[in-house]
């Protein structure tokens, strides 16, 4: 069992936060927090990974530090990469400034990019794994699952009442869930490199689908799944300077039932490197996404509240009966303000 | 600030738990708990209240205490009666057993049965009233919530996969939550005086409304909300030692729409000694109980699953725009093996 120091232990949770802070501007890199410690064990530099084109964490980092790394520590949350892409392979950058040793949260999953570990340690640098690996883990399932995939992790979010109903009777949504719920959507949808809607939300609600968080100058692409490209013009989608594609069946394929073909949507969207993509609804969508087993996550933000009657948050997913209903694990439930945000993940089928 | 003794402290919470393993089996008076310390601060005796026509929870302890009573502590989770009722007062069995003092959790809201506390002290009774006094109001809510209102308290019960679907697309419900959630509403269906459902679930799933919990052997009332009496006569609800009552319009009295009137149902099982009700639904029944505000509390159990389509677990409330929605309050988020429960109280509209 290898030993962390407790400036190490510090430096992995910097790097984890600075990891999170960065979703959603990485893509299709993943976001990598690292930290420096000088010989003495202070911190000498941080950095998280540049937006695309720009350096990586590590090298962000070794810049900060200047001379204060050699000899010293890098924490990294990502084992460092080893190939040559828009950037130079990190593990030169790392030996170049004569860092001693080499903490690391996870592995590369990417073969492209892994074998970093042995790298550094044929140039004589120590190098130890797994600290903070729960973590980071989860901070960069997006990316992870992406990657193994091959197509986005996919998120599906909804805002319902206690009975699980999206609207009122008489159509009316605003607003189901409170003010903080809201910024909490805004703060995930932060995270996203795609927000997609079907036209039928379109339609009805006319989303802008962009994000609103202080600070926050970036927005996802914009994504409606439109098999006759029905998206008015005058659409709210279509405005601001946010990117927007309008994903028609003539553009993507369609499906045996004329429809968007979802594998082929999520194809496109990760050759345009896309790795995180929330489906906003509707219900039709969310179903079909939900039926093609296309979810990789379900958020739910249930409001203290009974309609009795009006829309459901989901539409048909290929279930008839109560056995063959879509399992979820990993329930998480947190209370945001006076709601509650449920978090779950469908089992795979085999 | 009145001060209480470990041993004061120690003897309420054993009362408390006590008064709860009573719930359901004293209607219409409530479950007490009461512990009896010696002069010594020892335990001398305990007792609950036994089912109506038997002693309260005082004469019990007392009993069990004999004469290790005199000049000791009696502990007692409602301030002792001071009526006669089926039974003497309770206030004449302490003084006669010559308890020196006495400690409640809550004062009696039924003005016939008030005024214990200022007899007992009269007589040389040294009284200290609001030790455990929040786990009291909990744990006796039904009772004390029905005796306000002149009605059961009214519990509104249903089982929902996490998209709010109480049956799949072919009517198939068995099972959405796990064996463990279903236990805990058996548990649940213990506590309570009577059980209710509307003649459209007799009719499509022809339920016991019965109660499994090992070793009890009491089971509460079970109520069939039936307008024109279409409980068939082999219904599983006519069966087996329980008792029964089909409830029609033509006994109970029709509201405006010919139904059976809630306010006049609720009336008469309070008249039966029923102090708290389980709606067991269907959608109909349960939507018609919460447009009327008959709803005092809210238990759903969430399964993790999704199915896309099927039931809803509630029906038409009256709602018909977001903004009148029935808001709920207290909301509290238990695990039950891995399925939520969810309890809320509907905020009282004025
Ligand atoms: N409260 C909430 O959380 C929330 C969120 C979003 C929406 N909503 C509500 O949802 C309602 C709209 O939902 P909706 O179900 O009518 O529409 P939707 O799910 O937004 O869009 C469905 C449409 O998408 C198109 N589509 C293309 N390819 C598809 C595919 N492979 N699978 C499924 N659909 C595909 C289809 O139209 P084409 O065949 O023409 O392409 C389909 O009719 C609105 O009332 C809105 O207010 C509520
Ligand atoms: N998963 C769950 O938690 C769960 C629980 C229970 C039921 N269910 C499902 O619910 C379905 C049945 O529900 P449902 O909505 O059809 O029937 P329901 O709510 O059980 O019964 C409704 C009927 O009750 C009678 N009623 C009399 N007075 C009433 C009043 N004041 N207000 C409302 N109803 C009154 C009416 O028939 P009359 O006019 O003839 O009296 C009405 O049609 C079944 O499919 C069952 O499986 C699911």
């Amino acid at each position: 069992m290898t030993e962390f120091s407790t400036a190490e232990r510090d430096a992995m949770d910097r790097a984890l936060d600075l990891a999170a802070q960065g979703l959603g501007s990485t893509s299709p890199n993943p976001s990598v927090g690292a930290v420096i410690l000088a010989a003495d064990g202070t911190v000498a530099g941080e950095g998280r990974t540049a937006p695309v084109g720009g350096p990586h964490a590590e090298v962000v980092a070794l810049a900060a530090a200047g001379e204060r790394a050699r000899g010293g520590t890098a924490v990294v949350t990502l084992e460092p990469c080893d190939h040559t892409g828009r950037t130079g392979p990190c593990t030169r950058a790392l030996i170049a400034a004569g860092v001693a040793r080499v903490v690391y949260a996870v592995a590369d999953p990417n073969p492209l990019a892994a074998g970093g570990a042995e790298t550094l340690r044929a140039e004589g640098v120590e190098v130890a794994a797994g600290l903070g690996e729960d973590r980071a883990v989860q901070v960069s399932r997006y990316w992870r699952t992406a990657v193994r995939r091959g197509r986005p992790y996919v998120i599906w979010k909804y805002a319902a009442t206690l009975d699980g109903r999206s609207a009122a009777a008489d159509g009316t949504s605003k607003w189901i869930t409170s003010e903080r719920a809201r910024a909490d959507v805004h703060a995930l949808r932060g995270e996203m490199d795609a927000i997609i809607a079907g036209i039928g939300t379109v339609l009805a609600d006319d989303p802008a689908l962009t994000v609103r968080v202080p600070g926050l100058d970036r927005s996802p692409l914009r994504v409606v799944v439109d098999a006759a490209g029905r998206t008015p013009v005058g659409a709210r989608v279509r405005q601001g300077d946010v990117p927007t594609w309008i994903a028609t069946a003539a553009e993507v394929g369609a499906g045996a039932d004329g429809r968007v073909d979802l594998d082929k949507l999520l194809a496109a969207l990760y050759g345009r490197g896309v790795r995180a993509a929330l489906i906003e609804g509707g219900p039709t969508l969310a179903g079909a996404f939900l039926a093609a087993g296309l979810v990789d996550e379900v958020v739910g933000y249930l409001a203290p509240k009974v309609l009795g009657e009006g829309l459901m948050a989901s539409g048909p997913a290929g279930v008839s009966t109560i056995s063959a209903a879509i399992d979820l694990e990993h329930v998480d439930v947190t209370r945001i303000g006076p709601d509650l945000r449920i978090t779950a993940v469908p089992r795979r089928r085999s």
